[in-house]
């Protein structure tokens, strides 16, 4: 990344705010683009960026060659259909997705071939959304991880390498887009799953009152971005179908152990999550 | 509870430790058994009880008027088979035990008309056990559960509930036995299944340097006391197992409806999940 990058974030939300206030801190000129003029605006009071526009600016755009897009996948896709001739040669582009595998083959089939994509994930995030709530320092606990394909060069994949660094996380990793989504689908979306699973099954609001810190620990992400999460799920259907058939299976079980009073397994269960877990301990 | 109420912690762990801790802080007289003689050692040095023995005392148990039971659920039925003839005539005797039908009509029936069993959970707890640490501060966060049956007097349920107040716990609540149980099989149980199942799904332990806080989250009670919650979840296995089912059948819809792409129903769920949860914020 050169001193001289013109960083534009297109999308300019919770992460794309966190990463314009961050570039900005490292001294980059950076511009945004996003449909609410309200994001625009608090982003330039904060001085977070030095120009922003509402919905499409060619000229912002053209002079950029660093673009992040925090937008969702589907409006991501979208964008590239309709405004990529603005894109000057040799710009190169990353995204914030939280799903790699479709959104970089289909980003990389449509970009002409004189911009780069280089495909990368921040795994940072909080249970709010909107630009109000952006943090940069949200990233110092964080992985950042890059999954280049076969399209992409050394050149490239240093520079988004470098991206991660100005923002300060914690660990910068390498995977395969393939990779990547089949360990998001086990270790963030199963998860979510889950949690979500647990609070629709039966309305237990009324227990508020004795609910201790591990039912809130384990629901917590269970308020989730409707919007969102139904796109990332479709975009890993494959692997989070597999999770959840598998984690059902590991649960039915459990139930026949329970049923069947098979005291031995039981405890083999309990001790074979408790050695694993520790392994997660920090 | 009067001024110069004599307790006896029968079974000093982690619980046991932290109410002698508790008691002994309110001027109370505490005395303590248990089968280790480092945990009795360990309660003497630190001030949290005048007496102590090893094992069985019958002394100890006779000039108490007040006992608290920390054992294990079966322990605790077999030590009232041995040794309920060493109780004073009028002793008021309650547990900690996290489940409480089962162990409210066994423990009621068994014991001789001149003693009173009412029954209470602590809702408090740690993922080590042990005195050593044992700390009384971890109740004033909690709740405490009094679940008394149609053979408890009035004044046998006040002296639980100013058991209660002297430990300082947050709130305390009066519950069936039966309501207690279906709670607790919901909140408590079914999210430890949970958890354990997920960790044992798979060995995804290569996957610790990506694993963010909602996975930590998520397992943290995945590391669990074997010989303890075997107990527990058998004593309350019609409970559980509903659970279980209702569980396992909101995950197999939600998996339908990811696998027929069915967003409407989806985005309901995330909405719905969303709801629910914020009731939980504190």
């Amino acid at each position: 990344m050169q001193e001289e990058s013109h960083f534009l974030i297109i999308g300019l939300g919770l992460l794309g705010g966190s990463y314009a206030q961050g570039l900005k801190r490292k001294g980059y000129h950076v511009s945004a683009l996003d449909i609410n003029p309200e994001s625009i605006a608090y982003a330039l009071e904060q001085g977070w960026i030095d120009e922003g526009a509402v919905g499409f600016d060619e000229k912002l755009v053209a002079q950029a060659d660093s673009i992040v897009f925090g937008l969702y996948p589907q409006a991501l896709l979208e964008w590239i259909d309709q405004h990529q001739d603005s894109f000057a040669p040799n710009t190169r582009i990353t995204d914030v997705t939280g799903v790699k595998e479709q959104i970089v083959t289909q980003v990389q089939q449509k970009l002409h071939p004189d911009v780069e994509f280089i495909a990368s994930h921040p795994m940072a995030g909080r249970e709010v959304s909107g630009v109000q709530y952006a943090d940069c320092s949200m990233f110092e606990p964080a992985n950042f991880i890059i999954t280049p394909t076969a399209a992409n060069t050394e050149a490239g994949i240093a520079w988004v390498r470098s991206l991660a660094e100005a923002l300060n996380f914690r660990n910068i990793a390498v995977l395969s887009p393939a990779e990547h989504d089949k360990m998001i689908g086990f270790l963030s979306q199963l998860t979510h799953v889950i949690a979500v699973t647990l609070m629709n099954t039966s309305d237990n609001t009324h227990l508020v009152d004795y609910t201790g810190d591990s039912f809130r620990d384990l629901t917590r992400i269970a308020k989730i971005n409707e919007s969102l999460w139904t796109e990332l799920f479709l975009m890993n259907k494959q692997n989070l179908v597999r999770e959840i058939d598998e984690f059902a299976a590991e649960l039915a079980h459990f139930r026949s152990v329970l049923e069947n009073e098979e005291t031995d397994e039981m405890k083999r269960l309990f001790r074979q999550s408790t050695q694993r877990r520790k392994c997660f301990d920090k």
